[in-house]
């Protein structure tokens, strides 16, 4: 595998072409860019641009709409819900933020579900947003079924991502960004790629029992509930990724569980939906609805101090905040660069090929 | 281990009793009871009458006030933030979701985070009562550190619950009502008296290493994050639990992290406190804020009943849904009454005689 390292400017300019020529407006095409581009400095490689010609592949079968109408179509003075009018994840859950926060500006908090959307990229994006005005971010997204709820033998439920966010004082934001399941895809799809075995606990197989064999996902196996089995609590991972489902699909009109759209496009969606699209969930709390926004900034960075100096196991491994290993990656790679593997950049190239579009520069 | 069934009526009035002789008002009395049988009937039995002496030793202590001026001191038309002016916290989560749920009825929403209470029974009680406005439910509470994050050699976290309740249609509330350990308490406490060997992935020794021997805990052990290890996502029960102590505690003003005082009285409160109390969060959000009630039910039946005929690994274990054995516990229990282990009954005695109180009759 070898890597080759892009500027963030050179990248961005790259997504942003390969958006507008597949019909999105320049402010849509920057936004999406900006998702994207930010999930690779943040290190989350998987959700990045090595996505990308995923997205296209969804638009050129119909099933993104470039050109979205992104509309309230229900609400109060705290909460809304938004059709996203097939558009992409990247550009309607940003919408979606936008309307929390500024509920939140008015009545302290504002709650949004989201349908007939696509997938959002990173949740910690979104959350973000919310954090950059001194509120407390929340966001979730529902995902094609890859995982079995604790007995079942069935895919019912995604990955589905909850992710919090909150503003602190000398510290960056504390950001949980997790998936549900005990490992999320990607981690699988690098032991396939390396012919390696995982550990017992992330995955069973057709039969529903535990295996170490990455390739039993695209046998017929089932990703597993975080807390993996019931012993250790796999019905909590299950209850979190219900939780997730039904506040952004029973809540929003998305479609829930199996009924679930797939990302990839060689897989159809199913043929009696539930719903519209895939659905988020997005939130927003102004910290000073609750304390002086100095006041929390003050408790939360005593908080990290306290936990960052904790006696530890192994000197080897510090207590790790949650959040301050993507700020950490987000500031290297701003200046060094983004590393990108070759696989990616092949793809990358294809795409622009296809497009009839200028090829990545090599650096 | 002997159990007596008491009907629910006499452990009502009893448990009002206590209360009421430590000097709760009427309203009071019968909340904090309601809260305590309510547990019972659910099947929860370590949450119920259980701890009822637990209680009344911190009150004797003057940590809990048996009349407090539970008020709010800061808010925005759908956020507050409530002093519990130490009270119960039997009392003051009920008044602080009554907080949010009229917040809900007028704007959408409402969100409280609560500073100087103590330990709030179950968490799933305080969200019921805004499922039954036709409101999700969410309540959280942080509660004295006996878990350690991720490479921590140290308990820094409570078992943190979080509870998320949905009305449904035919079925029962929809309750997602966990602890971010990997394994309660509880579970503990019963493997102790058993003296039974408890899974790897529960406990660490006082070393930090994985333990079998359920007794590590009060030998300064420390429960584990729901995930139990880093290749199995204890990060994530950890960031979960870190998000209750923050909504909870950096929120509102409370004790936070390691700072959180213990429920047992024989362990004094640390001398260098961060906040006042334990804190809690609890929110309520009306359905039709999102879309028509109906709808929403009608999808979470259908969600249900999907989740209920899914394919098992073995036709003995069907996917549970989450809230459906309290709630059958709770159909079973009004009827045949609640069975309570004859060490508590003895319990529950020597403080009727303690407190001059007449003790419960054995049926």
């Amino acid at each position: 595998m070898n890597f080759i390292t892009f500027q963030e400017t050179t990248l961005r300019n790259f997504t942003q072409a390969v958006f507008k020529k597949i019909g999105c407006n320049d402010e849509h095409a920057a936004l999406a860019t900006d998702v994207l581009i930010r999930s690779d400095l943040r290190g989350i490689d998987s959700h990045g641009v090595a996505r990308l010609s995923g997205y296209v592949r969804l638009w050129e079968k119909q099933r993104i709409n470039a050109t979205p109408d992104i509309r309230i179509v229900h609400q109060t003075p705290t909460t809304a819900t938004i059709d996203g009018d097939a558009g992409l994840g990247l550009v309607v859950a940003p919408f979606a933020m936008q309307v929390a926060i500024s509920k939140a500006e008015k009545y302290g908090s504002g709650w949004v579900s989201v349908k007939n959307s696509n997938h959002f990229g990173i949740a910690g994006y979104h959350a973000l947003l919310a954090v950059e005005k001194e509120m407390i971010g929340i966001s979730m997204t529902n995902a094609s079924p890859l995982v079995a709820p604790t007995y079942a033998n069935e895919r019912l439920l995604g990955t589905n991502p909850m992710c919090y966010a909150f503003p602190a004082g000398k510290y960056p934001p504390l950001v949980v960004d997790m998936a549900t399941a005990a490992a999320a895809n990607g981690k699988l799809e690098i032991a396939q790629r390396a012919n390696k075995s995982i550990p017992e606990g992330w995955v069973q197989d057709a039969n529903g029992n535990q295996a170490t064999n990455p390739n039993e996902l695209k046998q017929g196996g089932s990703l597993l509930p975080l807390g993996s089995d019931k012993d250790h609590g796999s019905h909590k991972g299950y209850g979190l990724g219900a939780t997730v489902d039904i506040l952004s699909a029973v809540l929003s009109g998305a479609n829930y569980g199996p009924w679930v759209p797939p990302f990839v496009s060689f897989l159809e969606p199913p043929n009696d939906p539930v719903g519209d699209g895939i659905g988020h969930f997005l939130g927003a709390m102004r910290v000073d609805g609750f304390r002086p926004v100095q006041d929390f900034k003050d408790h939360l960075d005593n908080w990290i101090s306290r936990f960052k100096s904790a006696k530890t196991v192994d000197p080897k491994h510090q207590v790790i905040i949650p959040g301050e290993p993507e700020y950490t990656f987000e500031q290297e790679r701003k200046k060094a660069g983004i590393p990108i593997i070759d696989v990616v950049v092949n793809d990358l190239n294809e795409l622009a090929s296809k497009l009839g579009i200028a090829a990545l520069s090599i650096p």
